[in-house]
Parts: structure tokens; C-alpha cells; sequence
């Protein structure tokens, strides 16, 4: 147990696994730093120790700073047990496979007219990035079970689903739960229209409360209210009114200027067509429907999104990697600001210094009506001292229900074909996914030459 | 209580709704004159009063013979009350709509590149006939509670699911349950695999044994025997051997020459995928899965199967006013045979002559494991005497479940949409049909233009 | 909706049934009264019009007090009907019954060897009072069904399952939940084990977070914090040194003094037997296990608890009664101060001003596993706008759980004893409560002498 | 897969554990003798070994007379493993704990006041044979697992939920059944019933339908049928007639005559009270309730049924253990009956020789509504090739289920008890069974003597 003492709690341990990550990892490094209460260790564990190297200067020159309330000491490790012995949490984000592989996930099905916007969730890239998570994970769960089975630990990487469910299947007894910020961006969204419906500026997305319901990237609210406005009826008058032009809070037309950006217009026309809202950024939801949004490059654009090119993916990757050098190098000051994760609040919370409701990714243990027991679900859950317990969520319309439960079925399977290494069954699980299009023919080849362009990450297994 | 006095069970009365049927209503006929342990009354209701009555001739005809022993007498009614006053048993089978409405279910979606082989369960000709199905099945529920609460109600009408649902969401006390003998077919595909790979003759379909889970028509079986011998390792070799040719009892080539037949092509298939088998004929089976076995019209000839069209169900209609009109004239004699149905053995079984199982179509208590409680599925059910429990099924494996579960909640919106008048909601059910592969433009084009047609079947309302 | 403008929701209505209350109605009165940022009117039904008329008077003699923040107006009113037409929300607090029938419920058992220290939930009197209760809500539902349909309903009358569970099974869609302030009490308990043991004073009890499970006054709690520090060790420190001698605050032997103190060894006792925590006061958790703690007087001081007798009660009205006058006519004057209830906080998230998590009784709707759904548990819910969701509480210990479950499902038999009118099934639940010792004769016997005993509230019928 | 020849399926493998048993062991041989389609061999394992061997010699005997019509050879063997290895089928009939053991169990508690009339299933006797049993189930639950994994298990030995549970919890994947004949014979006084009140005579228990819910020694049976009769306005009449009087088939007071004899009093006084049957016997079914049919001597008696005396017990042994001698010598002959047990016809049906449906003990699928998943039920299931599969029960009335609920959360703490070693938890599962009417001193002073008595089963542990 750690000791609360004036105010502190101090000798903390945090395992970061994909410690040499620049997204992530500079997220939790600044929400630390900004932290007056806690103090204590990360060891950065990466595949790549070079990059943990680079973190750990970046880490301790930020901590070095006088501005800095938290401080901690980052420390790259060479094995996962040096980060994991101790730790009282652990935070994993990687990225399994590199830039070819990702390539080939979303690219490669191009080729056969199938469009993914992102391709780390569901869609043939989803699974074949599944494919390839899933034997870390494994491994992952294996050593936090044996070298830190209480710690808390905190997972960031994508497919969040499969990641959180894997973690599970091979250590029932973890005390694990996903995070991802999609949400949050849909709460922004709802403070948008408050602005715009009712002329209330400055809400918060902290201050809305939402009843999340469904998994990850296919997040979907049923209830939403800012004090005592209920939102739907705000949120169907915006969607109204914005729904056919689109919403760009920084300017009409933005949405082609940077890859990730979007003019809402998706997220609006699921919600004028099923009644509730479904959050996660147009990029992330029009994968998991069949290919209404996706169809072809003239669609995508009709609808105001675009296409992640692992090009562009690259880019960004080494401007980041430039700006490491020069904050490390004291070339330029890494600006330290909140990051919109909770990572740190949740922290805060199992320590037992305050208790909050959020949504996480978990096991459905029933909060989840009419999915499976097991499968990880996002819903809200309360946080409290060494706990984390779902709120009952409710149920899905049966309609809405039906497309995502399909997900969810798709994604066990994928677990499964992944663990007994069934090239069969992961194929199965291939046509089964709503974006596949295609001839039984066609979606073989396509299948077979992703394979083959995954295999190294497939554990020497043909599968 | 009806006595069983003397070996027999007198004074029986049986309500036939749909009773000008000349298909279940002849085979239901045939299965009781060769039954000498009941008899009674059958009374034929239809809203083609004149049907029913030249059914009452038909049936007392076969009642008059020397040769049957079991009497029933047959008496047209002109209400749906008088049937059902009285009645130990509901039967029905009706045609919901008429061959207008067919047509445009099954043919008008072909000028999208959507093929429907048979179009009564689902796809968006299954999705049309429920919509006009379940306002009818509303009023028969009715009747039913009001006029025979206590009465057994059987029903052969498709879409079989939608049907007995609607009894059971209407009246949940209600003691039905529907029938269809697409998996007694597959038990005879058994019987063939017995015959060409152990070279056993003569088994009978009654004799094999199997465990049956999912839904009507899309059914499938995790265990068969035949004796101390476990089918699935016969079948598979029988896949081996005819999977790519085809297996034709009557002959190669057969499957041209009946729009019925088919050469079993598609369960084959599945069952190399699947690794389990599923039995509903490969017209009905082709229909739950996306467009793979019914691309095109050249895909379709490619598996050995037929399209059913709607002006050769008209002509066997046609055939069949001829043969009844010659047998009531008595210029012909109808053939007493076992029709295959088990309609009458269930009677006895519930009457408390014998006990047994067979497969069902009920509602889910549980028996099947991870289906929404209370959705219809259809898995063996033990029969005693006024009794039908389901036995439990178990799971089918994630991948198929996926697959089957999809429909389920997309036949549960459809009712909702239905009872709730829910256009939108009807929609939204229609473009998550695996069949449609379409633009949500062309979808809703195609979905308004066929729900004009079925207009005036759905009580007045728009939808 | 209603409005919050200027940081006050004004205009609200309460309906408090049971209106003439000199307990919980003055609780909410001085909790209101200490609220700023509400106000509006209460309009206070009671089947005593008088009682309501003295509380009117009493409750807008408070209002009127400069001191007092917020503003309410109190009116008596003479029909159900008045009250709840209008109402945001409606609270009960009600004595099913007189002194006459508590007296039989809780003295008669008294002549054949059983005692009990409240009888108000379990045990025969709680039998007895649930069966008069039961009538009374089933009519308070029907009419918030007609009047008030959107109304959240807090319910404060014992005994709390079954009221709770009544206006649920009568009126499904109800927005109801119970509240008892006996699990504050336990988190008091756990104040005073951490100054004991930690040193640590001036704990709040709010600020304890526990997790709780089971049923009103059969509360189990399985972890329980304060800050970093888990109560689990220093609670069992804290029995280990006063469970043989008892805990009383008030100095040793303060539980002689008053009927409702104790000691709390029963508590403790509880604790070192089953290793969780079970928290309801010493003399309604005694009821619930067979009479080991109440096998006779002697027993019962040696666990240093008291029997309540009913003279006790009257005696105790009777002096509210007069303080109540006094403070009408202005010889007295009400101290204000928060009741330890949670009715108001719990208000003011409802209409979106806070969300907070609290233990309320709700039905099961999966929160208790191992407890059939749709019974009515105590466990954690989460509170927000328009919305009480249950947090997932977990599983109780198998032998825990047997203690508990059998109250569960006498709790369904007696409601639904109570609705069918079927003596003989409240016979077979009077028999099966642990507390009846008896032979089938004398239980027999004891049955009818009580239910002839509260006759008149059983709605004219046998029962 | 055993190849079924010539109408014979031959070379079959029995392992029997317990294989010097004088009471099931000769029934399986005598049902085995009299089913010409079976042969092949049953390996005797005991800890007694000499036992084996007499059974050996005893089952050769019976093998060798030409009017056997299953040949079938006995070996007794030394070890576990010999009788495993390459067995099709597993029995298990063993007395867990000596006549010693046995008269602490029943005869200690007797001394405060506590009588049991088998002492086999609940009860402070339950218990302690459950405690005793439960190392050697999990032991050979490590054995099955280990060398004969694809075996089917049927259990004779009590406590009948104990052992098939703990079977399950050590190898979840085993195919294991409970069987005990108490059923059935609550199926012979429905014959007797149908004789008393009908006037239908030789009626056989086979031909009785049951709907059997609940568990081992407390199986209740909801509905009731022969051919067309329900048996429920049958069985009322009989109780209406007999139920003061008792009904004894072999004639007034013959009950007093052996000990395992009873006027069904207790039985039909069960009915009387819940309007629902129970049958298990007057002996067993008195030890599931409070003391009401057990409070004493002269209650005992007033019910006319008999206390079990172990003396009597031992008596019997001798007896049979003479038998056995005379019959190896030749002096006597066995006389081949059927035993009344399902034994080998089960063992048929999951050849495939033959399916039905019958009542056995297995865990709970969902089969018993209200139940935990996973407690083992007694229910009727369905047998076919390789296969048991339980036919839903629905749900006892709330009154019955909580009665019955007790003992299975006791059942479940008693099993975890045994595992853990945690004598607490153990004397808590003790003081909660409803014949333990004892203060918490002498509870504790009645269970710690007790266990002292049987602590050399106990595996070397306190407990």
C-alpha cells in the first residue's frame, strides 16, 4: 500500500511497455509532470532501446524543468522484467509492425477497391494488425503475471479491443482496462452545439456526462447532458443544421489540410439515421460499417474525410523524431499542457486520492445487455481505490446492436484463429468483416498476400 | 383432458388457418388419414373461403375411403373464431400477400444485382413478407388468446422465425411452436453419405441423430450419428468425394431439370468453411450468407442451383386447383403417403401417446448459448404429452455464431419495426442484410419502391 | 425540463406520500432548507389530512426563517392525486399500520420464544408488515403510473425491499429507488475504526468508499477505503480489540440507555465469523440470522443490543408530536442541520447539478451476481442527470450468499403471496424465515393469531 | 468408436471404482447379464482389494451361466490407473469412510437433539461425508483426466451433488453423470396412485412422464403424465385419501418392519403444503427441511418412517457379505432382475443404440432456471451416441427454490471448504443448514468433535 503522506504520494513505479513512443508516452510524461501529488519512477521498455534511451532524456529534462510540479525519473530498461518488477502501474502503447507492414494493411486492399480511413480497428487491416498484436499481448500478459499480477495496467494501443481482450483471456486475474480518447473528442463535439443551439460558450467536455454504450471506435451514447440540458434534442437540432454542410470548428474547408481531420459529417448522418449518437471521428466510424462511406475516393471526399496514408504516417513520425532531438538537445522547450487523456486522473483514483465515472474498455461482466460475457466492451465504469467497476450501460436498439455485435463476434474469432494459430478461421473471420466486398475469390488472394506481408510478426507461425 | 379410450383419442378438433393451403393443409391430411389412433374434426379457415371449402371436399373425399384409418371430418368455416372455439390444435399456413407481392420481393431487386433464391425468410424479400406477415400473426395471436388459450398451435408459414415470434411477443403465454422439414432433408443427405461411403443401405432419416442449433433455415448441426457411428467424419469424406462435382440422387444434371433441386453444391461448401454442417437446402442456405454463392446469375448456375421464380410458383399453383378439382370430381386418386412433416407424431406426442425429440422452432430459454434470451431459434425440443421443452444446443463455434446472430437481431428489428410502424427503423434493418451490397442511395430507392408494393398488406399504415 | 438559471433550479414540486411524518419528512425539510439551490413547493399527502396540516405549518414556519437558504412552500393536500399531478418528484415515507398491529408483530412472536429487535424487514413482523404494506403500493404505483409516470421516486418506508420491489413489479418503467442511511452508519463505524487504530481523527463518512452488496439491512461490504488506505486491515485490528467488550462512542454502557443504541459486538461478531463486513446496526442484522443473537433476553444483553419495544415507539412519537406544536406556535425553534440523509444530494444530481456514486436499492438488473434478476438489492449506483445506473457490485462468498438469497426469494414469495391473495403461500415464507424456530403447529398457530391481527389492512380479503 | 457388429457391440471397457461393492456393483452385473447387445469387460477397482476379488469371482459366476445373455469377464485390479486405462465407461459406487465415521456422522448429532434418518446428503452427517469424499473425488477426477479422458462416468455415490460437482470443478471437460433410483420410485406411487384413484392397473414407472427440477434427494417434479392423464388431479385425490393414514404397498405398519421402510406421510405432506411433488423417499426428504419431520423420536414415529441405525447398516453387510460367499461356492444362485436402475441402458443410449430422455445429475447449463451455472441439478436430460444433454426444467415456485437454493449454496461452501482446507468456512456451511437448530456454542462443540471423528479422511489436513 502506498503511503499518502502531506499531500504526496511519493515512490510510485510505472512500467511503460512501447517506452520509445513519441504520441503516448510525451502525453503521460506531461500530465505528470503537471501533477503536484505524485512522484516517482518510469522505466521505459521498447523493442527499440534506443528510442526508450531518447524518451528517458526527454522524460528527466522535462522533470529537470522548475516549472514542473510532478517530478519523476525516467530510466530506459533492457527487459520487460526490469520495468515490470515493482511497478504498481503499467502503460503499454506500441505499434506492432512497423511501416511496411501497416502498408500493406491499408493499402494493399486498395488495390481490390476496399478503403480504410485508418486501419488499426476492423476492416482487413484491422485483422491483420490483430494478428500481429495479439502474440505481444500474449507475451505481455504473461510477464505482468509473473513479475507485477497487481499492478494496474493501462492499455493505449490499437486494436484496443483485441489488445484489452487478450491481456484477459491469458490472465483472467489482471486488473487491466483500455483508454482512448474518442469519446472525449465527441463530448467536444456536444460543447460545440451547446455553443451553437443554446449560445452557452466555454462548456468544458469534462462537464458533460454521456452513457456510452459498445467497443471501442464504435462508441455509442444514449444519454448526454450538460447540467440540466438534456442534449439530444440540442445535438438533432445542430445535426440539423449542420448535418448536410458539415461542422468545422477551425473554418469551413479545413478538413483538407491535415489527414486526420473531418468535417463531422459522417458522425452526424449515423446519428440521423439510428436516433443515438455514435462517437469516434468520421475516420474511425465509417470502417465499421459496410462500405456506405467508404465506397470509393469520390465518396470519401462527398462526406468531408480522408484516407490516413502510412506516408504521411511516416512524415509526422520523423518531424516528431526531430523535435525530440531538439528538446533533448535544450534546442526548443517540449510545452507542457494537459493532453486530454485520463491516464493520470485514473491513476490518481486507484491510488484512492479522488473517485470518478469515466468510460474505459473491460470485460462485459453484464454491463454490456445482450453481448457477450467476456468480450471487452466500452462503457462507463468508477474508478476508486484499487477498483475499477462498470456501470450497468443497458442495451443497444436491436438494430444498432446488430451491427456492432457482428464486430464483436468478428473480433473473438479473431482471438481465437490468432491463439490456435487457424489460418482458416482468421479467414473467416476476414469475409465476416462488413467492408470485405468481395468474391470469395478475390477476398482469399486479398487475404493470403496480406498474410504473407504480416508473416514475420506471426511468431515463425504460418498464421 | 381428451380420454384415450379403446386405443384411440375421439372428438379431436384441429383449427386450420390457412385451410385452403394445397400443400401443408394435403400433407397434414395424408399424415392423419394414416393415423388410427386419433380422429375428429378439422376446421378450415382462409380468407379464400372458396379454397377452403374445396378443401373440406378434398379432405372428406380422402376421409370416405376404406383404405383410411384415420376419420376426420372437414368442415369450411366462414370465421376465424369459428375454428378456433374448441380447438385442441391451431395449425397454420398461409401465403402472406399473393404472387404480385412475390414478384416484386424477388424479382424486382434483381434490377440491383441482388438474386434471391427463394426470398421468404430473408434478404429484402424476407424483410417485405414479414413486414405483411406480422400484422396478420398479430391477429392471430389475438384470436387465439381470446378463443383457444389453452390450444397447441403449429405453424408451417415463412418467414418461420418472424412468425412464431410475433405469436409469442403478442400472447407470451401461447403454447406454439413452428416446424419445417429442411433439416430432415439434411438428414437424408446423411442417409446418402451413409450409402456411398460405408456402404450401408436403407437407413431412414428418422434413424440419424443430430443436434441442432441456430435458426429456421439457417441450421445447423454440431454432432450426427447413425448407430455407434459418428457422421462427421462420413460426411466429410462425402464432401471429399462430391464437394466439386455435386451430389444429385436423381441423376447428374438433375438439379436443371426442377427449380427445387439443386445438387448441394452450397452445404458442401459451408461445411468445408465451417467445418460444421448446415442443412437447409442450398436455396434457402445461399440467401443468410453476403453474395457469395448468388453473385450473378453465372455464379449461381456455377453452385448448381436454381432461381425460384415467381411465374413457375404460379404454374405449380395452377397444377395443383387441376389435381384438387379431379379429385374432389373423383377422376383421381390421391396417394396417401407419409408426408414427412411430423405434424402428426408432435399431435400424439402431446396428447401423451409417446414422447420423443425433434427439432423446433421456440423461443430461447437458454438452449441456445449466446442468443438473446427469448429470440426464436430452432434446436431439438422434447415432446410429452402436453409438453415441448427445448433440449440445450450449446454454442455454435464464434465465426458461425457471427454469422447467424446478424440475422437474429435483424428479424428482432423487424418485428419491432413492424409493430412499431418504424419505417426508418424497417430501413435500417433492410440495408443490414447481407444480400443488399448496395449504395444507401440505391438502397432506399429499391427499399421504397418494394415497400409501395407490399402497401397494401401492412393495414393501411405506411409502413 | 426544468431550468437552471442564475445557479437555481426553481419552481420544482415534491410529492411526499406520508406527509404527516415527524421523521424523514422533517429530515428533508431541514436538508431543503440548508439548500440554496433549490426551491419550490412540497405538497404533503397523508391518510392522517391532520398530520399532513401540523407539517405544512411546521415545514413553512421554517421557510420563513431568515437563516434558511432554500425556499419552500409546504401544502397538506387532500388526495393522493393532488400531490402527485405536477410532481418532479415523490417521496414515501409512510407506518403501514398502527402501534396496535406493530405490537402484534413484534410481541405476539414474543409468547412462543421469538424475539426481535425491530421487526420491520424480516422475521414474522416483517412478514406481517410487508403483507399490509404491499396493498398500499400497489395503489401509490397505479397512481404515480397515471399521475406522475416521469417522476423519480424515493422511497424511505420499511420494509424497503419489498416496498421498492412492489412499485417496480407494479408499474415497471417507474424512475424509483429506496434509501437507508444504515450502510452511513457502518461507514461511521469505519470513521472510528481509523482513529482507533490509525489515529487518524475527523474522517467524514463520506469520505469511506465502499463497495457495496446484498439486500437493505442485510448489506455486506467486501472493500472499503479511505484515501491510499484499505479498511480491511484496520477494521480487523479495530474488532480484534473491541469486539469482545463492543464499540459505543458515547462511552461504555451508553447502549443501556437507549432502545436503539448498541454496542455493535453483533456487528463485529458478523465480521470475525464470515471476514466481510456487514453493515445495518446491530438489531436489524441480528433478524436476519437464525436467532443466534436473539435466542432469549439474556442472550440478546449479552451481545449488549435491545429489544425496541413498541411502548418505546409511542413514547417517542408522542414527544414529536409536542415538539412539533411548540415549534408551530413559535415556543421552539427547529435546529437546523444535514439529516445524514441523502434525499437532497441525490435530488439535485438527478436535475444535472452534481453525479455522484451512493448505495441505493434498486432491482437487479445484474449488479449482484448470483441474485436473480429483477429482485431488489442494495448495491452502488451511479448518479446523473435523469438516470440511476447500478455499478456492477460482484458475487458475495458462497456462504455469505446462502445467508442472503434465502431473504431474496422469501421476499419474492411474500409479494407474491401478498398479490394473489394466497395465504397459504405467505404460510410457507413465514415458515422458511431463519428467525421461526418452530414445529409446524406452533408456527401455525403464531401465522394466524398475526395475520388475524393486521386483518384490516389486508384490503378486505383473508389476506 | 466401438463398431457395432451383428447386432453386438462387443470388447467394451468398464472401469469400476469401488469394485468390491455388495449393493450397485451386483445390480450393474445382473442388468449387464440380462442385455444380450453389450460384452466385453468390467475392471473391479477397490481400496478393499480382497472386496474386488470376491466381486470378481461372483461376476464370473453369473457370466457362466447359460441363461446370461451379456458375457461379460470381471478382473479385479490393483491400481486406479489398470481400471482406467482404455475404459469406454467409468462407475463409481465407493462408502467414503467407514461404519465408524458413519456413526459419528448420524448417531453424535443425536446427542444434541439433531436426527437423521439417512445422514448421506445434508445435514451435519452431509457434511462430514462430503468433507471425507471430496479428496477422493478430486483424486479421481486427476485419474480420469489423466488416463481415460473420453470416458463416461456415472456415479452412484452420496452425496450425490457433492461428488458429481467436485468431479466437474477438478476436470471441467469430463463427461460425467450422477444417477440414484429416488425418482423412480416417486414414480412407482404415481402408479400406485393411478391403481388407488383411476382403477387402471400395471401401469409401469417406465411409462410415467416427469418434469423433474431441483437437486439430488430434493427433486421435484412439476408436472406428471401417463398416456393421457395428468397426474396432478390424480396424485391430489391419492394424497386426499392416504395422506393422513399413509400409504404402504405391502400392507398397515409394514413400515415398522425394516428400516428403510415409510407410509410416505412425509411425501404426501409435502405435497400438501407447496402443491408441488417431491420425491426422493420420507427418509431423505425429511433431512432437507427444519426439523419439522425430525424434531424427535415421537415426531419420527407420528410420520411413521425409521431412523437409520448404522447398526443395522452393519448387519446388512454381513448379511450380503455371506450372500456373496454362498453364491461363489455354488451353494447359492443369484437371482437376475432388473435392478431398476438406468445404468445400462444409458450406457446403450450413449453407444447409440437407442435415445431417450430420463433424469440424472449434472451441472446446471441454464437447465434450472434461478440456479447458479454450474452447481450440479438433478433434471431430465436427453441421452443419444456419445451425448447428455439437458432438457430445460423452467423454475421451482419462489417458495420451493428457496429451500432448495439453501442447500445448494451450501453444497457449493462445502466443496469450496474441502478445497481451501478452511475448517471456518466449513462450520459456517455447517450452522447454516436447516437442521442445525443449536445455539452457536454447542454448534461449534457438536462440528469440532465431529470433524475430530472422521479427520483420518481428511487427507493428513485439519480439515
Amino acid at each position: 500500500m502506498k503511503r499518502y503522506v502531506n499531500g504526496k504520494i511519493e515512490e510510485l513505479q510505472i512500467a511503460y511497455l512501447g517506452g520509445g513512443s513519441r504520441n503516448f508516452a510525451w502525453s503521460l510524461m506531461s500530465d505528470l509532470a503537471l501533477e503536484g501529488k505524485l512522484s516517482g519512477i518510469v522505466k521505459l521498455y521498447d523493442i527499440n532501446y534506443d528510442a526508450a534511451c531518447e524518451n528517458m532524456h526527454f522524460g528527466n529534462k522535462i522533470s529537470s524543468r522548475e516549472d514542473v510540479e510532478g517530478k519523476w525519473k525516467y530510466e530506459a530498461v533492457r527487459s520487460i522484467e526490469e520495468a515490470l518488477v515493482g511497478a504498481d502501474f503499467v502503460v503499454i502503447s506500441i505499434l506492432p509492425g512497423g511501416y511496411k507492414e501497416m502498408n500493406s494493411d491499408v493499402h494493399l486492399p486498395e488495390e481490390y477497391g476496399i478503403y480504410q480511413s485508418v486501419g488499426d480497428s476492423v476492416g482487413p487491416a484491422g485483422l491483420m494488425r490483430a494478428l500481429r498484436t495479439i502474440p505481444i499481448y500474449v507475451e505481455y500478459a504473461k510477464k505482468i503475471k509473473e513479475n507485477a499480477p497487481e499492478a494496474w495496467v493501462i492499455n493505449y494501443t490499437n486494436p484496443m479491443t483485441i489488445c484489452t481482450r487478450t491481456l484477459y483471456e491469458v490472465f483472467p486475474e489482471i486488473k487491466a482496462f483500455g483508454c482512448c480518447h474518442a469519446v472525449f473528442e465527441g463530448q467536444d463535439i456536444l460543447c460545440h452545439a451547446i455553443k451553437e443551439v443554446c449560445g452557452i460558450e466555454g462548456v468544458k467536455r469534462s462537464e458533460i456526462r454521456t452513457n456510452v454504450l459498445g467497443i471501442n471506435h464504435f462508441t455509442w451514447i444514449n444519454s448526454a447532458s450538460y447540467l440540466t440540458i438534456d442534449l439530444f434534442p440540442v445535438y438533432r437540432e445542430f445535426v440539423k443544421r449542420f448535418g448536410e454542410e458539415g461542422y468545422e470548428p477551425c473554418g469551413k474547408g479545413s478538413w483538407e489540410n491535415y489527414f486526420t481531420a473531418n468535417a463531422n459529417r459522417v458522425t452526424m448522418d449515423v446519428f440521423k439515421r439510428y436516433g443515438i449518437m455514435a462517437f469516434s471521428g468520421d475516420r474511425h466510424l465509417a470502417e465499421f460499417f459496410p462500405p456506405w462511406y467508404l465506397k470509393d475516393k469520390e465518396t470519401i471526399r462527398s462526406w468531408k474525410f480522408n484516407l490516413t496514408s502510412v506516408e504521411e504516417r511516416v512524415k509526422m513520425t520523423q518531424i516528431r523524431d526531430e523535435t525530440r532531438k531538439r528538446i533533448i538537445n535544450g534546442e526548443e522547450e517540449y510545452k507542457l499542457k494537459p493532453s486530454g487523456e485520463e491516464g493520470v486522473r485514473q491513476i490518481k483514483a486507484l491510488l484512492g486520492l479522488e473517485d470518478f465515472v469515466t468510460n474505459v474498455n473491460m470485460p462485459n461482466l453484464g454491463q454490456m445487455e445482450g453481448f457477450p460475457i467476456g468480450c471487452v466492451v466500452e462503457t462507463n465504469a468508477y474508478f476508486s481505490k484499487d477498483s475499477v467497476k462498470p456501470v450497468m450501460a443497458g442495451k443497444l436498439p436491436d438494430d444498432v446492436n446488430s451491427l456492432v455485435i457482428r464486430h464483436v463476434y468478428n473480433q473473438e474469432s479473431t482471438l481465437k484463429a490468432a491463439l490456435a494459430k487457424d489460418k482458416e478461421m482468421a479467414f473467416r473471420t476476414f469475409v465476416n468483416d462488413p467492408l470485405i466486398n468481395l468474391s470469395l475469390k478475390d477476398s482469399k488472394e486479398l487475404f493470403v498476400k496480406m498474410l504473407e506481408n504480416t508473416k514475420k510478426y506471426l511468431s515463425g507461425c504460418e498464421i
